[in-house]
């Protein structure tokens, strides 16, 4: 293996070299032991319950002083009907069908048979922020794809997530996976998340799990292959030819059922022909919900002063709200709109409503992200949505994986030949 | 769109904007437009052939009075003969399936219609060397898949290079392919290199084609995804159970048939119970084809004073000689032989000989590499032998593409979701 050195703190050398080796085991167990240790690690969570929860409550305790919001401290709290929760998610991914081995074999005329086999991708390195329910999932995902997980949570669950990954670390080992499988990095030091970006030595993918920082840091920084989602901002474009009715009750789904999340609409695009009507039962609805409304020009003539309603800043468009707000726009035409997602999409969920064959075929086409929805809302592009069975990100990169990612895409393969004496022309 | 901005030059940040231009646009054309460009580039390169040859003289002479070597030259040249065979590579690709546009789609119990669909990356960089077919054969594999091609080849072509991309331009803009996407970057500068591998808001992948130098270049200063290759140290393995005529042949070819290339074999690991036997042999038939072996203490206790035999020194395993030189190095089991792949090895092409089914087994298993083969030549780790019907590249990294590309690996997906009004419960 040709090694490119970079500048390591000791911790991340070691924690690398363990998981190499790791890694090399972990590649050749079978399902039935990788299984095996995410029940025990299930198992675990409940009968450590007590261990975890009361190391939690001196996070919890650190974040009140550090006056972290509510919100916040509720992000971080583990309760036992939490972990138990936390338990089922695990035995729902030992559930999943293996995610490794499949190889289809062809025969070449020369006799060869030839295939690809599905194999782990190595180790898999994930930042994260305050959620220690990140730490539970994301080794028992790469477990279950035969990849060796290198943890790097935040400094607000620290404690939380060392009981944790111990709690992992433990019960992985007495079921049989290789020391190492699961690792947790110790130090919190900002510093030492550009050295994994950059450890390419030691660190096959990384995946961020956190806010537009995070995933911009990454992007910028990354030498390791980087899988970046998170950032969405989410168009719907209510066409001429919609069903009023319907979007209406998709424009509020979009907005209202989970507002923070990245598959949540922050723009609408209305045609000029529906504005008149659509927009007025749009606002009133919305408003009711308690959802702001930052206008174009266009729609503030129609709209007027409401309380919801104000004028759209230039910043307006081509943000991602994550919260009980959207931008407006009017257009009169589906070029427009397709030029507007252009310009402002960040390429991870954009909708069409519509009864117009062809505007929908057109907007299926032309529009580039990683999910193209007609007449639904966007909160679908979602892995569970999408029958995945587990999700460990909406990727909007474009290499590897595009959209909700799966167990599958956290494998890669390699090609298997199978000769009986066969050289080369 | 959210573009990161780097500091481009203004060749790069016109060329990049007309790029991003053309691919929005050459995403939507049929297969038919596209292979008809194809169709139009063929036959140019044919009926252009004075010009294109008178052109390259000029590169010809250039080198010769910079002292090229006659191996260089030989590279740079274009002949009517060499065009003809260019026109029939890019007819060849005219003739692959399509690789755009299949989606399956599964119905979800709710009604949603979901799918991926295959959809161009984009735009992509290629950076390559001396050889000018590479501009035409990566033009047309790029117009194929749908990608535009932003290419920058090396100085010494530099004026073949130009006039191939003019050849290029010309016909696929009279074919119906929106302006600019082909593009050459005129500029030979060095530092324009680097600023297309950081500039994310132009380029969705970069693919070196040439030495290590450029591969190791680009994985250290690439911000834009690339995928590498072209550094493969390759090994065989001569089982304890190997058939010795079988490992004879195999060796040879792996050696001897192209000494030049990636997938040729750099060293020999030999299981001591069969190397009194087998090296004598392996060292006589690849002396005959002038073959240097660089032995490890025990191959050279059993070869002695051959002329072409060496004590290697430590450098050479590991090294991707390129070259009729080999390594050569005993082991006293299947296990060391593993380990020393996992040392030494790139991850490109690793091949074991042996009738014994379980050490078989336990080689497929556990070599990670792009390609792992059972009694055949390395040599078959290649997308015409494997049946890809065009190759780009032969990739090492394990993301999104491993082993021989073909025009499948230059296209990604997009999620595609067909409802009649669904919300998200």
């Amino acid at each position: 293996m040709t090694l490119t050195m970079t500048s390591v703190t000791s911790e991340l050398a070691e924690k690398g070299e363990r998981a190499r080796l790791a890694a090399r085991r972990l590649a050749s167990t079978s399902a039935r032991v990788r299984d095996a240790a995410l029940h025990a690690i299930a198992d675990a969570l409940v009968a450590r319950q007590d261990e975890i929860v009361a190391v939690n409550l001196a996070d919890l305790d650190a974040g009140r002083q550090a006056g972290l919001a509510e919100s916040m401290l509720d992000r971080l709290l583990l309760t036992p009907k939490r972990l138990a929760a936390l338990a089922d998610d695990v035995r729902h991914v030992a559930a999943l069908p293996d995610p490794l081995g499949q190889t289809e074999l062809k025969t070449l005329p020369n006799g060869l048979q030839v295939g690809k086999k599905r194999v782990p991708l190595g180790v898999i390195g994930v930042i994260y922020e305050s959620r220690p329910n990140v730490t539970i999932d994301i080794a028992a995902l790469c477990i279950k794809s035969g990849n060796v997980a290198l943890l790097r949570g935040g400094k607000e669950a620290q404690h939380t997530n060392r009981i944790l990954a111990r709690v992992v670390e433990d019960a992985a080992s007495a079921a049989g996976l290789p020391d190492g499988s699961v690792q947790l990095i110790r130090s919190t030091d900002r510093a030492l998340v550009r050295e994994m970006l950059e450890a390419r030595e030691y660190i096959d993918l990384i995946i961020p799990r956190g806010g537009a920082d995070l995933h911009r840091f990454a992007i910028e920084n990354a030498k390791v292959p980087v899988v970046t989602g998170g950032i969405g901002v989410v168009h719907i474009y209510i066409d001429q030819a919609a069903k009023l009715d319907d979007a209406l009750a998709i424009a509020f789904n979009a907005k209202v059922q989970r507002p923070s999340v990245c598959n949540a609409v922050d723009t609408f695009i209305v045609h000029r022909a529906v504005a008149d009507e659509f927009l007025p039962a749009l606002a009133d609805q919305l408003g009711a919900a308690n959802v702001e409304l930052r206008v174009d020009s266009a729609a503030q003539a129609i709209l007027g002063n409401r309380g919801n309603v104000r004028a759209a800043e230039p910043g307006d468009f081509g943000t991602e709200f994550l919260a009980l707000r959207a931008a407006v726009k009017v257009v009169d035409s589906l070029d427009e709109a397709l030029d507007h997602i252009y310009t402002y999409g960040s390429g991870h969920s954009e909708a069409i409503l519509t009864e117009d064959y062809s505007a929908a075929m057109r907007f299926l086409d032309e529009v580039d992200a990683a999910a193209v929805l007609v007449n639904a809302s966007t909160r679908f592009n979602d892995g569970g949505q999408f029958g995945l069975g587990a999700e460990v990100a909406i990727s909007t990169t474009k290499l590897h994986a595009r959209g909700p990612m799966g167990l599958q895409e956290l494998t890669t393969y390699k090609w298997i030949v199978l000769g009986q004496g066969q050289v080369r022309a």
